[in-house]
């Protein structure tokens, strides 16, 4: 621990704005890493920013995001996909012109595409988080030994880029750099396909057999319960790439299907073998 | 503890066909509760039977099903589902008449059908597990506040459907009663088609992005690492209705991916939200 908050530097001012799961954790990860003097908690709603407040997740907070980046060196962007690009416009607006900034969204192209403060801007993406949500949930050690892809562009200062990968990693995070559109190719397949599954198959679960479920099933649609609204915006943010995920599924899964139908037990077995290894490969 | 102990019915000897992780976990339940005297585990393989007894889930073990059943009172057949109805016709021409039998397959429509011994035995399915296997992940409270479903048909005698129900309540379960063809169709949805799914997934994630995988894709994945060949004949045993459970996934998935691909944003919002609904009702 000591050795983290050694590596990394010290803010005076960091500003969240979005203080839920993510953006909370942020600031506890910050607290508790003594890596952050002030620590400003910004967003909408009064009651959830009081409440990151009491939970310790961030040291002041406000609804005036002009006001609360005023003497921010750096803005962490941890609203739903949607908000992002305005939240950098307005904080790009407020904030002093060496102040970084980044954010956790879940896609890059359409953010990184949209935001204005090019140069100071760099792209993060977080691959950490639950189907739980809201600062009640944040956890200090949320980016511990988890990957964070950064996505810079050519428009990137190099030296914001360095600064926002030394960033995560006084978070106790491994940095992956991407360019915005490998980042959504690579997680509509890691992440939103397998939302999308795991919703359609909770639907296709007739409730009168919910009784019949057991720990594989419970796994298996576990992510269905996140906020239906988030990942509305996710999937609509990297349709693209979803949609080509979603393609790639179909086609392995109607191998199985096929597999199936002929009662071909070896091509079956095989099929499984081969799902086994790559899930395998990963660890539990 | 001691008051299910004491609504258990006390067993000189219990023989139990195949001692991996569910064989070994009634044999650690019922030790634990102090239900069987004897514990017989009865395999093919001397190695595996040996870490059995070592680990406590068998007091006496043999690889000579025919002796290792002459005085049992309770027989379970643990063995992967194409071997049950041949180890049920063993154990029936060896075992005392009054020797009850039952099995833990996770389909039953064949099973039930295929058995000789058609008044004693009664089919039940304990739905609990996990993708491990073999008798070190076994646990003495695997069955604890699981459903086992017991599959009774018009042969079966009452007395001995209401001592097997009596078995598995003693080891903690909950009962539900039901017909093999409506288990396997519950269980086809509830279970097998999640594992489909899950091997599909990840067999449709390239290697190069498994870094990029988080706590959802090892969640919605996690059953894929589960024992291929196991999982063969479960698929082969239910093929007509996981078949048609994979066709009601597939309509659903459909719905998804038209909302998706239109841009309809309000009715994958809803999706979404059905998905989530049905997950919640569950609980975590």
């Amino acid at each position: 621990m000591l050795a983290s908050a050694d590596m990394g530097k010290s803010w005076n001012s960091v500003a969240i704005v979005g203080v839920g799961l993510i953006g909370g954790s942020i600031g506890l990860a910050l607290r508790e890493r003594k890596l952050a003097d002030q620590i400003i908690g910004i967003g909408r709603r009064t009651n959830s920013l009081e409440k990151a407040c009491a939970l310790g997740c961030v040291t002041e907070i406000t609804t005036n995001l002009a006001e609360g980046v005023l003497e921010a060196q750096l803005a962490v962007v941890c609203t739903p996909v949607e908000r992002i690009a305005l939240h950098v416009a307005e904080i790009a607006a407020h904030c002093p012109p060496d102040c970084l900034i980044t954010d956790a969204g879940s896609t890059k192209g359409q953010i990184v595409a949209s935001v204005p403060a090019k140069a100071r801007f760099v792209g993060s993406h977080p691959i950490a988080g639950s189907e739980k949500s809201g600062p009640e949930a944040a956890c200090a050690d949320l980016f511990n030994d988890r990957v964070v892809v950064v996505t810079p562009t050519a428009y990137s200062d190099p030296a914001a880029v360095s600064a926002i990968e030394s960033f995560w990693q006084s978070l106790g995070a491994r940095i992956v750099r991407m360019t915005p559109d490998e980042h959504d190719a690579a997680l509509a397949l890691t992440s939103h396909l397998p939302h999308l599954v795991a919703s359609a198959l909770a639907m296709t679960t007739p409730e009168s057999v919910l009784p019949l479920t057991g720990p594989g099933w419970q796994d298996t649609t576990r992510v269905a319960s996140g906020d239906a609204e988030l990942w509305r915006q996710i999937f609509l943010a990297n349709q693209v790439h979803t949609l080509k995920a979603l393609d790639d599924f179909a086609t392995v899964l109607e191998r199985f299907r096929a597999a199936l139908k002929s009662g071909d037990g070896t091509l079956l077995a095989a099929l499984l073998a081969e799902g086994k290894r790559r899930r395998d490969a990963l660890g539990s």
